[in-house]
């Protein structure tokens, strides 16, 4: 929620020049994405998001992001196109940092989805895994079950003083995963971590998904559930919201059908994705000062997600 | 450098609703001023920036700072004008605290201003002050001399550490500002904080001036001693350009002269906004813990200025 690179008005307008991106009107840096440096940038060209690439991506994989948006833009998903300098660089350094220009997109992230939001994000999500399909360039998911498994031991007696319940949770749901995730589902690449924060909306209308910094190869049908985990549920992770996890079920089959082998396994791939929050959040949570002025997010509200998939509650869910 | 208060685009489109304001578009939380909470906000009316007003601002003097965006901007300053309700009113409230819709400007904050900026910025300093001369509602000067005065007692033995020469280079000037503060001066509303991050432009064109929460009354001569702190050095407070000090008092004479009093007075009016930001950074830096997130701003940056304004160094600039 910073602007950690400074870029003075003068070296923005260098920068701009460099990328063929017209003559530079305004410049303000936005507090969006706790990793990297981001400025909305209006030129006599058009809008720009300019991403500084702070410490924790590793520039090795930028390739990989900026030209999965090209390909899916071509393609015609809704996603923001990257700029390229006449050599065809889509990347500059600053500071020693890299950086990107990418296409501005409107609209905003709800907070409160209706289902037919749900319906339209369900159907991008399918559209993108279609349109993804050729992409030659690939990354693999270092936050599946070898890197839950990591998690957890890395988070070690830390996980009891969040919650007593977390470790039997967390355990529970590890066992379930290691005896039966359906390695063999149809793969491709996958967002990985779309939640409505990383959608951009106009009523219904998905205008736009942003934030690819986790995309990877994967199981497809493990994206369809780690958005049913971020959108069906209160921000607590309470509040299983029916209406939604249908219409985003609906929406993503109407564009891609899910096959019996997929349909069966989502309870397991929804503990899969909850599980996998929770540890990312525990993780987080327990390396985090309590008085960091980063906000800590909880890692309860996946736990309780993680706990409403292993309930009865959730058996007729997904028919 | 943060969004304080989270606004959810359902809440942002009823609170621009309330505003008639058009429908949203885009939101983004911007990374600007290090007390408010802001976003630039688009909609089908046009542009805006949203501020949340958080826990250092009076809100008592709100109407004060909004009322003189409105009144300035109707007499053709380049300042933003406010949205108001159906009813008139500027201000709403959000979950206990006061925000404002303000409309949107263009341009950039130069880092390395050149002569012909400076010159922009002096005329309209200078217009301000002649637009201000008929606004009816007032705000003292908390960080005048007697402000000052309370700074130095508030800061204690903590200068010494900031910089052994600290002590003595206030104190100096201190004495300096009590034997002879021209309080005769002519008198108007100043903007009291015109830095390069405060003015907004195209080339050599102001586009607008912002961040209007320092303004009150005061000399009108010590603002333009303000803004010649502000433009004529380096950011570290080295490197006195002359060319920038002459272009900005031209461009201030140019729109409204000085009288023989306020000329004579530039000296240690100069003084005086050196020793203001000294000691408002000095009592910053001493209450700011070293390894807070905050960035602390160096108050030897202004101390540097101000040990120039009382060279023999200085003695020909103001001719």
């Amino acid at each position: 929620m910073a602007v950690y690179t400074h870029i003075s008005a003068e070296d923005m307008a260098s920068l701009l020049d460099r990328f063929g991106a017209g003559r530079l009107i305004s410049a303000k840096g936005i507090a969006e994405g706790v990793e990297n440096s981001n400025y909305l940038v209006e030129t006599t060209s058009g809008r720009f998001i300019l991403t500084v690439y702070e410490k924790r991506v590793d520039v090795g994989d930028l390739p990989f992001f900026l030209g999965l948006l090209d390909h899916l833009a071509a393609k015609g998903s809704p996603v923001p196109k990257t700029m390229h300098a006449a050599d065809g660089a889509q990347l500059m350094e600053y500071q020693g940092k890299k950086l990107a220009l990418i296409q501005f997109m409107p609209g905003v992230s709800v907070s409160h989805p209706t289902a037919g939001q749900a319906r339209a994000v369900g159907a991008q999500l399918a559209q993108l895994h279609l349109n993804a399909g050729d992409f030659t360039v690939h990354r693999a998911n270092a936050l599946g079950p070898d890197g839950w498994r990591q998690l957890i031991n890395d988070c070690g007696h830390g996980l009891a003083p969040i919650d007593p319940a977390l470790p039997a949770v967390v355990a529970g749901a590890m066992a379930a995963v290691d005896a039966a995730w359906p390695a063999g589902l149809p793969r491709g690449i996958i967002h990985a971590d779309l939640f409505p924060d990383n959608v951009l909306m106009d009523g219904d209308h998905v205008t736009s998904l942003i934030d690819f910094y986790f995309a990877c190869d994967d199981l497809l049908a493990y994206d369809l559930a780690i958005a049913h985990a971020a959108w069906c549920f209160a921000a607590n992770g309470t509040g299983f919201d029916a209406a939604i996890s249908q219409a985003l079920v609906a929406g993503y089959e109407a564009v891609r059908a899910l096959s019996a082998d997929e349909r069966a396994a989502l309870p397991l791939l929804a503990m899969g994705a909850a599980l996998r929050f929770t540890l990312t959040r525990a993780y987080d949570w327990i390396n985090t000062p309590a008085d960091a002025l980063v906000t800590r997010k909880d890692p309860m509200a996946f736990a309780r997600r993680l706990m409403f998939y292993q309930s009865d509650a959730a058996k007729g869910i997904w028919a």
